[in-house]
């Protein structure tokens, strides 16, 4: 999604506010996960076959972690391993993680500029019939087969959200929740206090774009955390967990052409259904998407 | 060396004492090049080609390092990554740099003991015409191709050697003094409190292993450093070294056939020489020296 817009060059001055949550330490060296993903991918590095990770990459760390006896079930290529390496190193010597990553970006030739929605420490939890897991357990480990009960973000209460942030939501022109899991990936971020109030203040139209197509979701389980969590599903069940969480702050849903049947259910729940071509196979895909969540949005980007 | 007693296999209950003054941080990682060096070639993994690093070895991390404008010239692949990482992150933890040694070593099927000298921070500086350099900034990036003026060993005064070394010292049998720089390698080790009374009073046999081969060291600067350090040279500049810095110390010098003509130099110095085949090119001239440092040593391994 936030290649889409990429891809629309000038036109745009993108900024990405990344979820932090999903980080975790392993091997003593801090991952950033969300951040990563985008970042490789706006670089044009990312690995087309796997949606995570660097693309020509090379295992042979991984080979001699695991003859170390370490966990190897959350998998590092080796370029990866270089770029946390190199984050853990400047953390460690003082650096903020949004300082890190602004340079990490700039070395990678990244135009956009990619923010931490903070530089404190947030940690997903998920509750499961066994128990609390960290979320990269559920999500990699377990390959998120448990069903989710409950979830929590260990830190959210005191973290801050960083003023680059603020700032940037607060001056935008247009504001789009990108068709990520509404629970694990934009939930923490909304939930950072005076997130949804800068968002509200801008005054910016807010798109939604739903990560549900066909009733299902594209990837990952935002359709079963859906059922689990919030009891409802679809497109539909979207549009009502933007209006009942934070209400008044989703102007539009972009749904799938394929979700056309839950278009007067997201109407109903006061949020307008911008229909979209959803599903993003590649970069006229991408690139389509975007353009249209612009031109809906009143053509004003920023 | 080492590699050569290990091949004798149950004959030698071989403990190895490695210097860690040449240690370094880089990336944030603690990376001991001498301990490593020794434990992956008695894990069979050494790289024959360059003696040091790992072999099969690739290279992505290091390519990806260089991107982020991280300095490179101290090469790390991507298996000898695996290693500081792993190494950085027990330390982290809170174990001994000897606990984690002795992990890594068992998890690579390292049969022999190989103990840091050291679980405290020992770091050599070299002063050249620029003035003091770290030393593998001395060693790698500049090639050693400056002349050592002065050596000093910083936290050697407040490092102490472990229990660990001190009772392998005290219990053993043969003590050798590897063909490694008697400055910068064994130095360090012999520069600890307490080290060269362990040595003593063992009343085991000490038989160090002359560097010089023909003249010159075999790899390294310890011929350079000879003269610009000692005003000497030559494997009767070794003998001279040790007998003057560590008086009664060493027993025996091993100097190899084409030194004959320091034969009597090395007596003089109050040390017996050993001609012995010292250029070691396979695991047969390993095992041969090994062989005969033994025998010389009255026969009695431990």
């Amino acid at each position: 999604m936030a290649h889409g817009f990429a891809l629309l060059g000038d036109r745009v001055q993108l900024t990405i506010v990344g979820n932090t949550a999903d980080d975790l330490e392993l091997h003593g060296l801090h991952i950033s996960p969300d951040l990563d993903t985008v970042m490789y991918t706006l670089a044009g590095l990312a690995n087309p076959d796997t949606g995570w990770g660097v693309r020509d990459e090379t295992w042979s760390a991984r080979a001699t972690l695991e003859r170390y006896g370490e966990a190897t079930w959350f998998a590092l290529g080796d370029r990866d391993l270089a770029t946390h390496v190199v984050r853990t190193a400047r953390l460690r010597a003082g650096a903020r993680l949004t300082a890190v990553t602004s340079q990490l970006c700039l070395s990678l030739g990244v135009a956009a500029r990619l923010l931490p929605m903070s530089d404190d420490p947030v940690r997903t939890k998920v509750r499961t019939a066994d128990g609390w897991l960290d979320f990269q357990d559920y999500f990699v480990r377990r390959r998120h087969r448990d069903e989710a009960l409950e979830l929590r973000f260990d830190g959210i209460d005191s973290a801050r959200p960083t003023r680059a942030v603020v700032d940037a939501l607060a001056s935008a022109q247009l504001i789009v929740l990108a068709p990520s899991n509404p629970f694990v990936s934009i939930g923490p971020i909304l939930g950072l206090a005076g997130i949804v109030g800068a968002i509200a203040g801008s005054g910016a139209p807010v798109v939604a774009v739903s990560p549900i197509v066909g009733g299902a979701a594209l990837r990952g389980p935002a359709d079963r955390m859906l059922r689990s969590l919030d009891a409802d599903a679809g497109s539909a069940g979207i549009a009502r967990h933007y209006a009942q969480r934070y209400p008044g702050l989703v102007r539009q849903l972009a749904i799938d052409d394929a979700d056309a049947a839950d278009e007067s259910a997201v109407r109903a729940a006061g949020i307008q259904p911008l229909m979209a071509p959803a599903v993003m196979r590649d970069d006229a895909d991408r690139r389509r998407l975007a353009e249209v969540i612009l031109a809906a949005a009143g053509g004003r980007p920023g």
